[in-house]
């Protein structure tokens, strides 16, 4: 633990640097990768399975058996855990849609946006660890709202060729068209390029380890978008004297064990809750059965006392945190100095595990500062938005010569003619 | 001009291509100007409008003088032009703000979004043989709008060290920030590091050529954000028997003489519109002043007679576009077949230049089949939505349950202490 008493603002730009990752140089390898995917299709896949998953598979796509199967592993109580979850997401993220709105600019000249959804989008979801199935809904949902007509799930299997049944039960409830058993850059390929197998996508969506990572770099120079650059999961935590120490430490140890290199800040202005946070994440650290991944990440976090409420919130907006905490008494007052960050949780009963499984809000979020320049996946993020504009002849003559003039003006005179051969 | 009469599917794959732009090889010279820039600020700009652009710069910033000269030298008809589609593009803009909309998505737990403006963001404005003004508004008017902080605007010197008045009106008139004297990827670096003079910026905007193009590219890795990949500018124009060829035939040529490399397609379901246009074509491309530009493109360009207006749309939605026009009777019919596209032109009076300067919509917008996959420059473009979320304690015990199950599922057990440690 990194611990900071009313550090003074010149030091603050090196206090919210993020650690540098080793990068390991592997362009080398996602180009020999995807060369790879695009000449063998479906056997490099079944290859790369054997090779990094140390998995047998025969066939990559995941069968209607395999999904009866999985439904039957799990139990009643975490299905109907999942449907809630799901059941808010949908709920939010419906909230989204937006209606189309004609505007009428100059009489005779009308404009407005239509969304049309991204037609194949490819979720992308880790093996590893935890069996991410949050993430599938939180990817899965909002793609069926949006009316993808194709969502493909790529996952790397386990030693048996399987995939964990949680995450074949959360695609199936969530209308996932297709599930396949490759993971890493591979499957980015796959997403890119399609197989005998996978088709290929628009969009590319899901967090993933620096294979992962650096494939959707990659798979940008073939057109394919992405959800948004990846780093480190976050929490920034903003406490005031009736904050509960207890509850602001699970709140920090829930980011914590995600991964050693996981980013933990907690801010204070009261000495006593300082203090007892600070004992306590040390206390409860203990029990947890990831406890040694969350001692790594906290040997990075900060603690960190301030004199002021706005202090911590200017401090928060430099560092721009994907999650921010609010444990303050008087959050609404805060709410408009919150700037950049990526999901915000007001007061003491937000915990980040509710957005990060069942609120409603979305838990795939910017991570190392890019909340200043980017925003988490929502509905927006499975559309794009076209306009359109309709001009009668009215219309055009009402703004004609504007444009001629424009044109003419920037030395475009074919642009002018479009216009002036109308009005003739 | 490449003409095919009602082409077989089979063919289209290959009709949809974009013809593969020469790459040289600039990566290595790029990364030389973002080290030389990082390391001597100013100086480097300084030295490199005398190296590239030929141009004596004793300061780099627009100094107030030289903004109020501009004024003065811009005609009263220019300036009104100016004024009303600044106008436009405000109220259209404007339309697009979202009110605050807060969901109880379970009793006690309430999610919205809010916007924030991004706080720096920074506009590039090409010089060479068009000085593009009318981009200083499509990117400064939503800025402005957004609430952005600082609006700062690169764009390279003449060879006496002089900005077009036109760009310096504009950019003053959308309230741009500052105003700097340079060009090309030694811009995009400063705007990604900052220098002296030019503040560092979240997000990078405007068109350019290739050195641009890449720098922006290579921005990224620095965490600056970028609006969007690039490519040559395009139009497909869809027709059909009561379209007026020779509408038709400027709308083309108006795309053509952008450059070179610019994409034109014509798409009919009638002989004698067919026939028509291209003869039309023929003839007005002679008039124009950039008429050598105009055939090179043209060269490129493709004729397609097609059986059906649903066959049309069909293939468009496989080029997908960055502008579309339906100069067709039944446009309505037609717009929900629109799949992708940048921003769509309906019936005989809405040529492409309204939308280019003054109709309100925004000219910044996806090329080279990327409107499958992203939406044009919008309000949306300029800021960050942010998630919000309050559980109270009802909220808590009505959401925990579910939340504690799918945390234990995912074997992340200090997620589920979050909830259990405030429920005790």
């Amino acid at each position: 633990m990194k611990i900071y008493r009313y550090p003074i603002k010149e030091t603050w730009t090196d206090l919210v640097k993020r650690p540098v990752l080793e990068q390991k140089e592997i362009s080398g390898l996602i180009k020999e990768i995807f060369e790879e995917v695009e000449k063998k299709g479906d056997k490099a896949l079944i290859e790369f399975n054997k090779k990094f998953d140390k998995a047998e598979t025969v066939s990559i796509k995941v069968s209607d058996a395999e999904l009866q199967d999985a439904e039957k592993q799990i139990d009643d109580e975490l299905k109907h855990a999942i449907q809630q979850a799901k059941e808010n997401i949908s709920i939010f993220h419906t909230s989204q849609k937006q209606a189309i709105q004609k505007i009428e600019t100059t009489k005779g000249v009308v404009c407005w946006r239509e969304n049309r959804a991204v037609e194949r989008v490819g979720i992308y979801i880790p093996g590893g660890t935890a069996p991410l199935f949050s993430t599938v809904l939180m990817l899965a949902v909002p793609a069926n709202l949006a009316g993808c007509k194709e969502i493909v799930l790529c996952t790397p299997p386990d030693k048996n060729g399987n995939i964990n049944p949680a995450i074949l039960y959360a695609a199936k409830l969530c209308g996932v068209s297709e599930i396949f058993k490759t993971g890493g850059a591979q499957a980015i390929a796959a997403f890119t390029f399609g197989t005998e197998s996978i088709p290929a996508v628009n969009k590319i969506f899901g967090p993933g380890n620096q294979f992962v990572v650096a494939g959707k770099e990659y798979a940008q120079r073939f057109g394919v978008a992405i959800d948004m650059p990846a780093g480190p999961s976050e929490v920034l935590v903003i406490a005031d004297e009736q904050a509960v120490p207890d509850f602001c430490a699970a709140d920090l140890l829930s980011q914590a064990e995600h991964g050693s290199d996981s980013q933990v800040v907690f801010i204070t202005t009261d000495l006593k809750v300082f203090e007892e946070t600070i004992e306590a994440v040390g206390q409860q650290v203990k029990d947890l059965p990831r406890n040694e991944l969350a001692g790594q990440a906290l040997e990075n976090s900060s603690f960190i006392l301030v004199n002021s409420l706005e202090e911590a919130l200017e401090f928060s907006n430099l560092y721009a945190p994907e999650h921010l905490i609010l444990a303050i008494d008087d959050f609404e007052k805060y709410i408009p100095e919150v700037q950049n960050a990526g999901s915000v949780f007001l007061g003491n009963y937000s915990c980040e595990s509710a957005g990060d499984y069942a609120s409603g809000t979305n838990h795939t979020l910017p991570t190392n500062a890019y909340a200043k320049n980017y925003s988490g996946v929502s509905l927006d993020s499975f559309v794009k938005k076209i306009t359109f504009q309709h001009l009668s002849k009215e219309g055009l003559q009402n703004l004609g010569k504007t444009i001629e003039l424009m044109a003419e003006a920037e030395g475009l005179f074919a642009h002018k003619n479009a216009v002036s051969i109308r009005l003739k």
